[in-house]
């Protein structure tokens, strides 16, 4: 079993309303000294990752503005995902770094050498969780007004990341930088190859500028459980992440993304399949439920009612809160309750007030309270039932729900032999899949390697 | 007087093929300690800021490709400049970060957040480079096949500034954050403006998604001494950089910067001039004398030129090396000769082969040479001549240069009662100016300021 933590540059993520908790520490999140901590506790867990998350505009449908995600701090304010990672970097040497970006806020050739940039500073512990949407407040900043079609968003991505491909493994061959100081030779200019891109959205005929980075293409990462975008995934993910409530809708997503992946010609295990889960625990399973209920009353309904109206799509803020939420009249709305519905073994009817109280600590994913043997019950009975390797834990406060599974449930993962005793040495990559640092030879990026089949890679324009 | 220490993601930035020295660390650039060092001594000569320089393409006139830049590690590769920021803030306290990036590379949305997140993460210590022009080779990368005219670039730019203040100044209200844990509100939103830019270039109606941080606007420097450049500078810039060969040169530059400034009704002491200088430096003149000779010697005469006909724009590979430099028809040439004859007081002929010597170790600004009392004269009467506030130090060899010019120079300039001694508490724009850490009444930006002339902030779309 493995563990990311899933966190963002922002106050509450995935908890709405628990800045007001007396030990949360997320309003220190324009802080240092507050990431470093995150990266340590994470690293002293063995974790994979520290996965964070990113949005770029606003929780804008409740109410039909953004005064209640301000108000409440829903996701709101919120700060660029990759400037803490170098310092971060520093102060530990293994845990991964999964970062948020989207195709659509910036070109591919600045945004290729960031990644090849901190990939060289982290020593390869970098991975690229790659989204393709916005919120539509995002867009609207960004100067579109029409948002792409969904489909067409995933088209102008998968052109994004064949420009990405071509520069991270299609310019520098492996021996391309010399070194030779005698005879002042830094590179080989006959191993660095324009790449010669000219497509649909993107035209880029020359050189990446950035030497070869430990990994070249960073970890790729990929959420999402649409059509299209498991078709993404199954090209170009290496880890996936699912949020969905029970296990039963997870083991579904799971077995299609599983499918996908290896009807696009690659291995089963080339996918690492992380679900969403929020773990609330103490030593004892009294003292973890009493923590829950502390955590559930520090929440705030407006906030999540905020956060679930942004992901659905819909404007909760008109509904009373006791009216049943089959009175939303929303195909978004309908799909989430059948999900919550499947939640709970009873067949109660679900109220605007539960799907806020159930939003306010740990978003879509499922919630996890007891003493760390119920915990560690509870994973392993996840795991099995649905196929994934691991958790992306998301956090009820920090550091403390990152400090109680350090502390809690890892030893007890670890002595029932189930959760790592310590790292693989070197990159995140080698770490996942125990295969080297670069992307194996049945993912599409392969495919744009120098030596590869570089029907796409153009030296003509070169003297 | 100040300094700044200029370096930049690559090998090689001003020292074509210094990287071949056996005690140069340049290679090393894509370590986190390389950088984590450079800070550190800065801040141990009480620098102001580190100052990264960055350019996103490769210099291919030389040639007419980009064969000899690789070959020479002529400012390539070259890595994202802000990355490492955040490892450097952690292992200092006071040291600034300048940090470079292009108008024309990234959305000025996203960029803001960027700025917000870094000034939120170095407790106020950053500054902005605003560059408007890409070298042609970056260009062409990001898909434009007809570069912008000089002065479109500068309009365009102008606007991209406009989006930022109205970002970082106009959208949140000082006391916006509220963080009521009793009433659980994070901020007010009666207090977080929608900036409503609707202009030529740029379409941004929401607020900022970032929280203000310590300095909210970064501050802001300049280069480029055109009078486009100059005027752009009157309005924005609170640092300007200026490299010319001679002090006369750059006397005329600052001349015209400061009448600029004051024109545009700004004191004459809000814009903090530095000149770029290297600095040879050692117990006796002696031997730094000896020591420049070897680096020089260390220097890669194909190097030079790649980067000198990158600047000038004109192709030095079809010239013999003992030409005469006055047989290149080019106004850029003729005028970067009139500067380095200038540099002389001999009347000598320069030659090819004297402009690539001359570009070897320093780029296009002076070099001093000498015992530290030799250099601190140097840089006094230079001062004096001039009317800069300080120097913008470029790198021999790294960390070498910068060592030697803190071992040695620092010591000698504070003895004579012109060099810091301590650190000013705050942020880099208190300690640039000793006026507090947000903008003056007096600089463009403070006009989009909450409770400013908000002509052009608009809440109308809010709810």
């Amino acid at each position: 079993m493995r563990f990311n933590a899933f966190v963002m540059n922002t106050v509450s993520h995935l908890s709405p309303g628990l800045w007001r908790h007396p030990d949360d520490r997320t309003p220190d999140y324009t802080d240092l000294d507050y990431w470093i901590e995150i990266a340590r506790i994470a690293e002293s867990a063995y974790f994979d990752a520290v996965f964070i998350a990113d949005v770029l505009g606003t929780y804008d449908v409740y109410g039909g503005d953004d005064r209640e995600a301000l108000r409440r701090g829903t996701q709101t304010p919120v700060g660029d995902p990759i400037l803490a990672v170098s310092a971060m970097a520093a102060a530990t040497e293994h845990v991964g770094f999964g970062i948020t970006t989207n195709t659509e806020a910036e070109h591919p050739v600045p945004h290729a050498r960031r990644f090849t940039t901190l990939d060289h500073l982290t020593k390869g512990r970098v991975g690229w969780n790659v989204v393709t949407g916005y919120l539509p407040s995002a867009e609207r900043n960004m100067g579109r007004t029409t948002p792409l079609a969904h489909d067409e968003r995933y088209d102008r991505a998968d052109e994004y990341l064949e420009v990405a491909y071509k520069l991270w493994e299609g310019s520098w061959e492996d021996d391309a930088v010399v070194l030779d100081r005698e005879r002042g030779v830094f590179a080989d200019p006959d191993k660095v190859h324009h790449i010669g891109h000219h497509g649909e959205h993107f035209d880029v005929p020359g050189i990446h500028v950035s030497q070869p980075s430990p990994q070249r293409t960073p970890v790729v990462f990929q959420a999402g459980a649409s059509p299209r975008g498991i078709a993404f995934a199954a090209g170009n993910a290496e880890a996936v992440f699912v949020a969905a409530p029970t296990a039963a809708v997870v083991a579904d997503q799971v077995r299609r993304i599983r499918a996908a992946v290896t009807d696009a010609g690659r291995p089963a295990d080339s996918v690492v399949i992380y679900a969403m889960a929020t773990i609330v625990t103490a030593p004892t399973g009294e003292e973890a439920r009493a923590k829950y209920e502390d955590y559930v009353a520090h929440s705030t309904t407006e906030g999540a009612l905020a956060l679930m109206s942004g992901w659905m799509g819909v404007d909760l803020s008109g509904y009373d809160l006791d009216q049943p939420l089959g009175d939303v009249q929303s195909n978004a709305v309908q799909s989430h309750l059948a999900a919550f519905q499947n939640r709970t073994a009873s067949g109660d009817i679900w109220r605007i007030r539960d799907i806020a109280a159930w939003g306010a600590v740990g978003g879509v994913g499922p919630v996890m309270v007891g003493s760390p043997a119920e915990v560690a019950d509870a994973l392993q009975e996840f795991q099995e039932t649905t196929g994934v390797d691991g958790f992306n834990c998301a956090q009820a406060i920090i550091p403390g729900t990152l400090e109680d599974i350090a502390e809690h449930v890892v030893p007890e993962l670890q002595s029932r032999g189930v959760y790592p005793t310590s790292y693989t040495e070197g990159t995140l990559r080698h770490k996942l899949f125990g295969r080297g640092d670069r992307l194996p030879d049945s993912h599409r990026g392969s495919r744009y390697r120098v030596g590869g089949d570089l029907s796409t890679i153009d030296d003509s324009k070169r003297g």
